[in-house]
C-alpha cells in the first residue's frame, strides 16, 4: 500500500482570482484528488457565499485557505513550483505537460512543499509571477480552443498529481470467479449439441460457426455463474424442443 | 501530424442534468479537448442563460446540442458507450480508469460513434442506464471525497480522450464491424422473449437474470455478424419449441 502523504505537500496557489465561485470549485477539485493546501493571493472577493456553495463537500479546504498579499508569501517554504498557464511565453521556462507536472511535483515533494500556481481567469499569470516558478505546466488542449475554466485546470493538474501518487489504483476492482477451462469447454460442447437439437446447425458444416461462437465467449472471459446460467438456458431450449415430440 | 478526427466521433451524453451551468461548463470542457458532440437527455432546464454564460467560448457546442427524451435515443447509432460514475455497482461491468477509458474509446471510435454517459449531479446514473453501456469509467479519486463536479468529471474524461488521440499507437487494429446499439438491443429483446418461450425465465422475475446476460454480452462487445448468428440461434430455439406443439 502506497503512502499518499506526498499529496499533503502540494499547494495550490490561486493568484488574483476574480470569481469566488472558481475558488470554491477549485477547492472541491483539490479535495477529490487528495489535495488540501490552498493559498489565495489577493483574491478579488473572499470569503464569499458563492465560494462556499461551489466548494460543496470541500468547505474545510476553503476554511483552511491561506490568504496572502503576494506570490512570494504564498511560495515561501516551497522547494519547487510550476506556473500553470495556457499561453506560451517569451522567456520560456521548461514546459511540462500536465502529466509530466504531476510526476515531477511528486518527485520534488520528497524534498519539501511544492506548488501549482494559477493566474487570474482573464489574464493569466504575469511574467513576474511565472519567473518565480521553476517550470511551466501546460494542459495539452485543442488548438481551436485552449481556454479551460480555472477550476477545470486545477482539476486536471490535481488529477495528474493524484495519478502520479497512486501507482496502485484505488478504484474498486471487479470481483468475480472466473470459469475454469473445463467449465468453458463443457459449455461449448453443450452449446454445439443444442444447436444440433434445435436444427440451427448442420452437422456437416459445424466448424466455422462454432469457431465464431468460441471467439465471442472467449473474448467475454466467462465467469463461473455465467456458465451456469448459459447452460441452464441451453437445457431449457433442448427440453422445449423435445417436450412435445 | 496525426488526424484528430476520431474525436469527432465521441459523444458526451448528459442525463437529467439539474443545473444549466453544469451543461455550459461541460460544453466548454469538451471544446477545450476537441469534442463537439453533446447530447442532453431530459435536462431540467435548457436552453438557459446560465448555460450560455458558463460555456464561454463554447457556445457553438451548446447550440448544436441534441436534446433527447431517453438514453436510448441518445445512444442510437453508437457502437460503444462508457457509463461514467463514481459509485461501484452490484453487477459490475468492466471498470476502466479514466485513462483506460480514453484509450478504449478512441480505439472503438474507429468503428463508429462512441459515447461517454454521465448521470444527474445528485444521483448519478441509474442501473438501467448503466446497463445500456459496455463498461464503467471511473476517475481514481481520493477515498475521502470522491464527488467531482459534473463538468469537472467531463473535463477529465475529455482530457483523457484527447490525450489518447494524440498518443494512440499505429499498430494494426482488429478489423471487425461492431454491432450498433440498436442491433444489440434487438438481440436482448429477442433473447428475453426466447427465454420466456423456452420457459427458462419466469416473467415475474426476469430482471436480474437479464442484467447478468446484458453484462456478459456487453463485455464481449458484439460484432454485427455475431448478433446475426445469435439471433439465428434464438429463432431456431423458438421454432424448435413450437414446431411439435
Amino acid at each position: 500500500m502506497r503512502d499518499l502523504s506526498p499529496l499533503r505537500r502540494v499547494r495550490v496557489i490561486l493568484c488574483g482570482t476574480s470569481h469566488p465561485g472558481n475558488i470554491g470549485a477549485s477547492a472541491r477539485a483539490m479535495k477529490t484528488m487528495g489535495l488540501a493546501s490552498l493559498y489565495l493571493v489577493n483574491p478579488v472577493r473572499f470569503p464569499a457565499a458563492d465560494a462556499l456553495a461551489m466548494a460543496s463537500g470541500a468547505a474545510d479546504v476553503l476554511q483552511n485557505a491561506v490568504v496572502c498579499g503576494s506570490i512570494d508569501e504564498a511560495l515561501a517554504g516551497t522547494v519547487f513550483a510550476v506556473a500553470c498557464t495556457a499561453r506560451s511565453r517569451d522567456l520560456s521556462h521548461a514546459v511540462l505537460t500536465a502529466r509530466e507536472t504531476g510526476l515531477r511535483l511528486l518527485r520534488e515533494a520528497a524534498q519539501g512543499p511544492v506548488a501549482l500556481v494559477f493566474g487570474p481567469e482573464k489574464t493569466g499569470l504575469t511574467a513576474r509571477e511565472v519567473s518565480r516558478c521553476a517550470a511551466i505546466g501546460m494542459i495539452p488542449a485543442s488548438p481551436d480552443y485552449t481556454s479551460l475554466n480555472l477550476a477545470a485546470a486545477v482539476q486536471i493538474f490535481a488529477y495528474e498529481v493524484h495519478q502520479a501518487a497512486s501507482a496502485v489504483a484505488t478504484y474498486p476492482q471487479e470481483t468475480y470467479e472466473a470459469a475454469s477451462y473445463e467449465e468453458v469447454e463443457f459449455f461449448f460442447h453443450h452449446l454445439e449439441q443444442t444447436l444440433y437439437d434445435t436444427e440451427f446447425l448442420d452437422p456437416k458444416q459445424p466448424k466455422r460457426l462454432m469457431q465464431r461462437l468460441r471467439r465471442l465467449f472467449q473474448r467475454a472471459r466467462l465467469e463461473k455463474e455465467e456458465v451456469n446460467i448459459l447452460r441452464g438456458i441451453l437445457s431449457a431450449a433442448q427440453k422445449s424442443g423435445k417436450q412435445n415430440s
